[in-house]
């Protein structure tokens, strides 16, 4: 994050589209980095390898926390690059900036995943605010696919807010359940149901085995009452073990079938182009939000607010006004 | 929302003051309202009366679907009411602007509360981001206390994001669970059983009674191991039945007893200006955020940035620096 760790554009992309893992992980903490020099050079590596992108399939993943989401990405991953596949993850995690934890953040997850030369793992950083994890994962996804990376799982904590941000970025939805009932999907949210394209019952190995294939059953009648997809794809329910390594083929045939049909439709391609619109408005936002702490100006006005709301002298709103004249001031002065 | 529903400031004034709950209503929807005008006469309501607010306790209420958190704010807000105390219950449901549905909006919840002259029942507008929504909840608190609230309970959903938003704006933050054992506190996300300054366990009534007190013994040994709050207050765990009214007034004389131990520590009153501060950044960031809007230039930009985006010919994130250049325009160009 410092410039002495900076590379020249050139090496970026040549690094980048060589498929240098090293590379691509600086190139991603150059996207992160918040100063200006930094985000200067990371959107010229960006428009650098940008029409190198997208031959891919961008799968979402999500799950209620004891799913066992990195065992199943970890074994679909393996699965995949035994296939010559070359798999990317990448997690959203919102939860880090609520805590200060990190329910996804362990490092020790998905270890040998993380030693397959064939694969490309990337926790989120902590400490961002949601919009800004989901501007730069929908970077990493492009600077991962120029690296030659065919298949990108973003993965995430099924806390509601996050799953919207990653439906918008991902061209398959995919939902993570445990064996259970039809009713459990109830507990889920509404919207995140809604949104898969597909439901994965995992733990169907050993004793769990039938109860899986009940539970495959449940979900399938469960879906069938949720309202047709836009994309004209049919949800589908399938079943998985990462420890007998059931289902993973039949999973990564599903994502074949669903890139062809979609393909062929359009809808694959139309997709991609509004969530580029939505990526658009996401990533002014975040601009925005950094916008003023750049003018020293604002910072001093900031400071002498807080002074007078603290000694009760002036509203919290009445402030927040009074700061906006001040940024807006800032803009004015400078040429 | 319109023009022709708003009254004079002194209507408003009077209104609020002498208790009239058709007018706190009309204020709280002049405080929603994203019009130019409104939000101007908004602060100048807000600056009317927040003198007479912070004769209080504001507390959060959160949990799972399911828990009764309906049922429970009823019966305990009854139970106040009826002691001579007036209720205010605001909520905040992140899940209206995910869904488009809403777990919190149902307008027959809570149905002999809202008929109760003493208690003040408003659900939060669906379409609003969680910062607008938040901002707006702010305001309505200390409406309702310049309007005679001594208690004002701001109802969440236990989503994880809307938790941490609410606890920033009360003084108590309460977590409803139902009887259950010590190890179901793991299922709830770490940081909100942080944040609990009481469980309270529902449904401790007929069989379930039994049950109820058993997981009050695990919640307590559980919350035993939870960080020292910096308050200086040490969590507790309640039963309660809105069946059988058991509990309700334990839950009363805890608040009360909360108040005047951190009263006489200061904590209090810090937390409240602490508070404060954070109000100050957060409505800041929801000005900033529509600020763009309102300059037809940026608008403008918007629309040929977004084709530009469609036909595949700018990065999305090129596109997001360029219409914050046009936002700078367009405030340099504005007297």
């Amino acid at each position: 994050m410092t410039n002495s760790s900076r590379l020249a554009l050139h090496e970026y992309k040549n690094g980048i589209l060589s498929g240098d893992r090293v590379i691509l992980a600086r190139a991603i903490t150059l996207m992160e980095s918040a100063l200006d020099e930094d985000q200067r050079l990371a959107g010229e590596v960006l428009d650098a390898v940008i029409s190198y992108s997208g031959n891919s399939i961008r799968l979402g993943i999500t799950g209620a926390p004891g799913v066992g989401k990195s065992t199943f990405i970890e074994s679909f991953g393996k699965s995949l690059t035994i296939e010559g596949k070359k798999v990317a993850v990448l997690t959203i995690d919102p939860t880090s900036q609520l805590t200060g934890g990190s329910i996804l953040g362990d490092k020790t997850r998905m270890a040998e995943l993380a030693r397959d030369a064939q694969a490309f793992i990337r926790p989120s950083p902590a400490g961002h605010t949601l919009g800004g994890v989901a501007a730069h994962t929908r970077e990493s996804i492009l600077l991962c696919e120029a690296a030659g990376f065919d298949t990108i799982i973003v993965e995430t904590v099924g806390t509601g807010q996050s799953e919207v941000t990653v439906k918008n970025m991902v061209d398959f939805f995919l939902l993570l359940m445990q064996p259970g009932s039809g009713d459990e999907l109830q507990g889920i949210k509404k919207g995140i149901v809604e949104m898969a394209d597909a439901v994965v019952v995992t733990k169907a190995d050993g004793d769990h085995l039938q109860k899986a294939r009940a539970s495959q059953a449940d979900f399938q009648h469960a879906l069938h009452l949720a309202r047709a997809k836009p994309s004209g794809w049919t949800p589908k329910v399938l079943i998985s073990s990462s420890i007998e390594h059931r289902g993973l083929k039949e999973i990564a045939a599903m994502l074949q079938q669903f890139k062809t049909q979609l393909s062929s439709s359009g809808y694959f391609h139309d997709n991609r182009r509004n969530q580029d619109l939505a990526w658009f408005k996401d990533h002014f936002y975040y601009l925005l939000s950094l916008d003023p702490k750049k003018f020293m100006q604002v910072a001093e006005a900031e400071n002498k607010l807080e002074e007078l709301i603290h000694a009760g002298r002036l509203s919290p709103r009445r402030a927040a006004f009074e700061l906006l004249q001040s940024y807006h001031d800032a803009i004015k002065k400078r040429l």
